[in-house]
């Protein structure tokens, strides 16, 4: 519990005055009894380093002081003994008090818990709407902070890492023609709750890989098909990783399936090689975008200058997303937070199709995490959206595009630290080259 | 979708008044982009049939129309195509209109969705609380129709029960000295995610038998332990199974651990035996009691009259929860409406330590669906507790009971349908012999 020791000082050096971090509570699922896997905020877990549903750490005065509900009457029968407050003191190398004690001191500021029952105690407890500027300066303090992982976190981000590889390998090896979606889901995810892990995000594996956030795991994937995964760990300390990959169903890409997943796979590779310090993250999202848009008139499947064709948003036909974003205790980390973490100030998000969704744009440092996670995606809300074809003034060629039909959606992610030197690839160990995946699907 | 417009219709015959169901919102996890699995209110499955965020059903003058939430702009690009009005209302059976053109008629009623943001919406809407006489009513006619299940949802409690059975015989199966809690936990659960079903309630799986809700699984499972897990899955649907075993690490109980096995299972046979037509609950608990006090007594653990012990609540020192709950789409069914599901009118909970957790205490009826649970634990906090000791008056021979040390905790758990004969075991494939318990344990 250095780590966290170490950071709470950092926060209390560069924010001045008292703030005060809340847990945040259970959130029920179908009723107030049945919650849902209870997940304290990534704020709190940043800087107490355990999951303590209704605590709330009190930073004043270059103190710190961690505040913890009484014990329910039953608790012992029902969820075992707890530790007093002085041995989970000792754990956690802070001051413990019980939450009665609290007094909230005066222009205290605070950043909202997850859940919605917390924020409004926290509101009603200070007197005012969350979000003021004591709040923002906190926000902005915190910000600085997390965006740099010291090596407590990027140890955790190797463990997320780690059982992210092993449960992708999982659902490479459970992957044959005709198998259902939900198996080879359930392969992954039984690689991460062996750890004692839990998913980080909504997995998502699919065969319409062209739906981005596809909840559904009720398909079946045939041959011929190729299957998309998006599965990330979450470590008991609550960091994330997050992968993607894709595979065909039947172990052997088709050509034009090959052809595609070369394309992504060297817009991805450049992209990584750009993560260095002092690169704007959005020229990583343009330079994935520059030899994507590049490897498709390679293809035939778009006519022009790639410069030219991303300078326009025609890419974005195909690859309508952002190429990736921060990560660290949360998936995107301190989306919370909004903008204001991932977007340096001063900067805003683009309007334009595409470069909208891009969820970073700050210049790289050392210690930041990412990923990258570029795609290729034949999506008819887009392409069959006359607005959007429009956008290509006839550089398209959907003749051509029909010889590669068999690709709904293609997407290769890895999670990348920036250091120093060169890039690390956390995840590297998965592989990614079209001989590597096909020999990993159906234990092969 | 025939089943859900027969309980429309049948609600709608019993509550005159107009009502009004809320699906429920998502609910965010670490940051409101990243939301916990979609689970909608019981209530609005049971009369839809489909998990729709957002939406709502209104019942008024005969008709039922679903109001749904409009498709944000990008939906398609990241959720996938969704249905048009009229293709959901085809599917569904119903009237579906925007919500938009939701207005609620004076004096509805309501039931409280369960999350929060759509409680306060919910409330605001109507301008007053929710839980009034008027939404009382709704909801004991509610209750009326859900607490006997009719076909339709007796399939989905058989599918359920399927399920949850593969899942024990899978987590007995992982089962060797050495293992990880976490691994077997993964390989139940596996079973669940591969028919892509859910858990019904956090999984317990633990050595630690004697923390009733223990939601840790970071132990590991030694030669010489009892390992007990409660792990139930729930349908696509929303039904849920809920079933316990109790399995000897090595594949071999010991004398002292068959021992108390046999005395709970008994005291679970002679319960299931009186799950029968116009029997009260409570009656049903009364009997697990007695038997289980009667074997330890037997055992000399306890000494005494077993009706008498019971009388006493000296068992609740080893058995101090109820024998188990109503089952349906909760797996504590309708907790959220309070012990106006579990108790009939005129009814209330004991204050007697022990049969104070007891959830249920209705008379049996043909198409209830109940668990029977009992169990015997060792409960530090109880068993070290002197005004707990001093309920004994001296009739625990606690030197006998250090004979039972390898013993923390023992449950035995299983879903009965009551019938107009026989009471129908959903788990019974399961089994839950010693020897063929010992079997399964470790794929011996």
């Amino acid at each position: 519990m250095r780590a966290q020791a170490d950071r709470r000082r950092r926060l209390m050096d560069v924010h001045g005055g008292p703030a005060w971090l809340c847990a945040g509570a259970p959130v029920g699922r179908n009723y107030p009894g049945n919650p849902y896997p209870y997940r304290a905020s990534s704020h709190f877990l940043y800087f107490v380093g355990a999951a303590l549903p209704g605590a709330s750490l009190l930073l004043e005065g270059g103190e710190a002081t961690l505040f913890v509900p009484p014990e329910a009457p039953d608790d012992a029968l029902w969820h075992g003994p707890s530790p007093s407050l002085g041995e989970l003191g000792e754990r956690l190398g802070l001051k413990v008090r019980p939450a009665t004690e609290l007094s909230l001191p005066g222009r205290v500021a605070t950043l909202p818990a997850p859940d919605l029952a917390t924020r409004l105690a926290q509101s009603e407890r200070l007197g005012r709407a969350l979000g003021g500027p004591a709040d923002d300066a906190l926000a902005d303090a915190v910000i600085g902070l997390r965006l740099r992982h010291d090596d407590a976190a990027v140890e955790e981000l190797r463990a997320a890492a780690e059982a992210t590889v092993a449960a992708h390998r999982a659902g490479m090896a459970a992957t044959r023609p005709g198998v259902a979606e939900a198996v080879v889901r359930a392969a992954m995810e039984r690689e991460l709750l062996a750890r004692d892990m839990t998913t980080a995000y909504g997995s998502i594996v699919s065969v319409r890989g062209e739906v981005l956030h596809n909840p559904r795991h009720d398909g079946v994937a045939r041959e011929g098909d190729l299957l998309l995964a998006d599965v990330g760990a979450e470590t008991r300390g609550g960091w994330a990783g997050d992968v993607t990959r894709t595979w065909p169903v039947s172990g052997r890409f088709s050509t034009s399936q090959r052809e595609l997943y070369e394309v992504v796979l060297a817009a991805q590779r450049a992209a990584i090689a750009n993560c260095r310090p002092g690169v704007r993250y959005r020229e990583v999202h343009w330079r994935a975008c520059e030899v994507l848009a590049g490897g498709l008139v390679d293809l035939g499947i778009l006519r022009g200058d790639p410069c030219e064709l991303v300078a326009d948003g025609v890419h974005a036909l195909f690859f309508p997303h952002g190429v990736g974003h921060l990560l660290g205790l949360d998936v995107h980390d301190m989306e919370d937070l909004g903008d204001r973490a991932g977007y340096a100030p001063g900067r805003a998000r683009s309007t334009q199709f595409g470069l909208s969704y891009l969820r970073l744009d700050r210049d790289l440092q050392p210690g930041m995490a990412v990923t990258i996670e570029p795609g290729f995606y034949q999506v008819p809300a887009i392409l069959d959206d006359p607005k959007r074809r429009a956008l290509a003034k006839g550089r398209v060629d959907f003749e051509r595009l029909r010889a590669f039909a068999d690709v709904r959606g293609i997407r290769i992610e890895d999670d990348v630290l920036v250091t120093e030197g060169e890039p690390e690839v956390l995840t590297e160990a998965l592989g990614k080259d079209v001989t590597r995946v096909e020999a990993m699907v159906g234990l092969r």
